[in-house]
């Protein structure tokens, strides 16, 4: 029986009571300068910019892995610096694997059918070589645009069965424009509650012991009553929330993704965690994203209390 | 004056009476066995199935440069492979614009604003390091999703005005559940009308001296009813046409997708292309790759005339 990457991340938050996750979305500029004249003697390289980019995220990794249940890598920061910073979104996830993390590839992906595959593939499953397999970019979870529909989004929901991973399909983003298609009235109805009737129905096949589908939704913590409306309407899907910290999003507006128990969503924050150094003068970085991550944990943990979901 | 992407492809066309570029979605099982056994004598590995690929791609550039004025190149058959995969990529997109070829990048990404400019920066615009500047995937366009609204999209528009390239928004795609979302009828109107008309409008800032913006869309041939009141609606969009060959789109689906010059569009073709050789035994795989690149160029070339719509 193949543990499903759902079941294990719902475990991970309950077993550290934090339904967290972190977003190494690491850019050049997040790092300290005395971090990166360590890192960096010489000239600033794709190759040496990666190398630093990787040992940063190695640095919060370890200083984050026994308080928070995952990370979220956001692969575009890593794409900017071609194969050497793809190069290192592969040592990141794997190195945050290795520590006992559930982890997000933040790809937001898709393509026509066959090409889905091969993305599923790259993300979730694996090429088969001479009989060996080979995991390119090795996530417990990769997020999935809905844009092309059903055919595009099945190749990794079977993914996902075949090798016990999960999916995170957008449903109503965290930016500002996210309403100007998400929020268009289709019969009386806004398009993203569409979309998410659609994952959901997608999810339904792959439902974890845990009660939640290894289908899971990204819904914005911006929009609270959005996502309070499609938390009622999608009760086995898992939510993962962007929009806290940086973007705005208040602790009253997280625990409206969250079910009754206070479970069934994971929220994201990046810059608030990757940037804490800057507002902690003298902390070094890694025990400045710790003490925001446990913050965060906490302010979490105080507004699900507030709105009667305290985590069980 | 920066000389735009799009233009430079409409006139590439023009020079070579050939609106169609060749996919190159590159897979292990498109290349011929003999082949195979030359470019991998040992063991098939991420590293040594990328160098094939690229191999693989370089002969057929070689071989179609001079009859067709652009590639398509599909990131995922690449990413399947990891960082090597990443790498034979990027050495495809730049031996396609060393041989004078538009390059389109395949790769159909977004994100909210800020990682969406580090997506612009990675395929159209360039990393900054020391004070140089530094390409990551350095193609002449790429291809984006929509569903994330106009702040997503924004930083690609921008990158297309201040580096000279292009990029081809998804509108109405080529698969089959395509409809599942982008038929919606928001006010009576489908969806993919309502993001035709966003596309439109997101491009109306930057159009060339060709008459065609430098934001496009992708269109697929495979709806032309469809791609026919889009083309109608959309008078100074370029589109990129996917649907032709193996997707089963003919000649007069094609048609439709051209404005009245017998301009306004580029048609793509994959798998006939690249697996050409397997329908004429005993050509080699890029001479094979010419006949049908060919064939298809005189078969738009038929099909325009007879729908009135002649190249000029």
């Amino acid at each position: 029986m193949i543990v499903q990457a759902m079941d294990e991340l719902i475990r991970r938050i309950r077993g550290m009571r934090n339904p967290s996750v972190i977003g190494l979305d690491t850019r050049l500029e997040h790092l300290p300068q005395d971090f990166l004249r360590d890192q960096i003697p010489g000239a600033r390289t794709p190759a040496s910019v990666s190398r630093a980019l990787f040992a940063f995220n190695r640095a919060l990794i370890d200083a984050l892995a026994d308080i928070v249940p995952g990370v979220k890598v956001q692969a575009a920061c890593y794409e900017l610096y071609g194969p050497p910073g793809m190069r290192a979104f592969a040592k990141t996830l794997a190195y945050a694997r290795k520590r006992g993390l559930s982890v997000i590839a933040d790809v937001k992906r898709n393509d026509i059918g066959s090409t889905a595959e091969a993305y599923a593939d790259a993300y979730l499953g694996c090429a088969a070589l001479d009989g060996r397999v080979y995991r390119a970019f090795a996530a417990d979870f990769a997020t999935v645009t809905p844009y092309l529909g059903e055919d595009s989004v099945a190749p990794f929901v079977a993914a996902c069965a075949a090798h016990g991973r999960g999916a995170f399909v957008l449903v109503k983003t965290s930016n500002p424009s996210s309403g100007q298609l998400q929020d268009l009235l289709v019969e009386g109805r806004p398009l993203y509650e569409r979309v998410g009737d659609l994952v959901a129905r997608w999810g339904a096949q792959c439902i974890g012991q845990e009660g939640y589908s290894a289908v899971g939704a990204v819904v914005g913590a911006t929009y609270p009553a959005q996502a309070a409306a499609l938390r009622a309407r999608m009760p086995h899907t898992f939510f993962l929330v962007p929009g806290y910290g940086a973007q705005g999003a208040t602790g009253a507006d997280l625990a409206v993704c969250f079910d009754g128990r206070g479970g069934g969503a994971v929220i994201n924050a990046s810059r608030s965690v990757l940037c804490a150094w800057q507002k902690r003068p003298g902390v070094p970085f890694a025990q400045a994203a710790r003490q925001e991550a446990l913050r965060m944990r906490d302010e979490i943990a105080s507004a699900l209390a507030s709105a009667g979901k305290a985590l069980r």
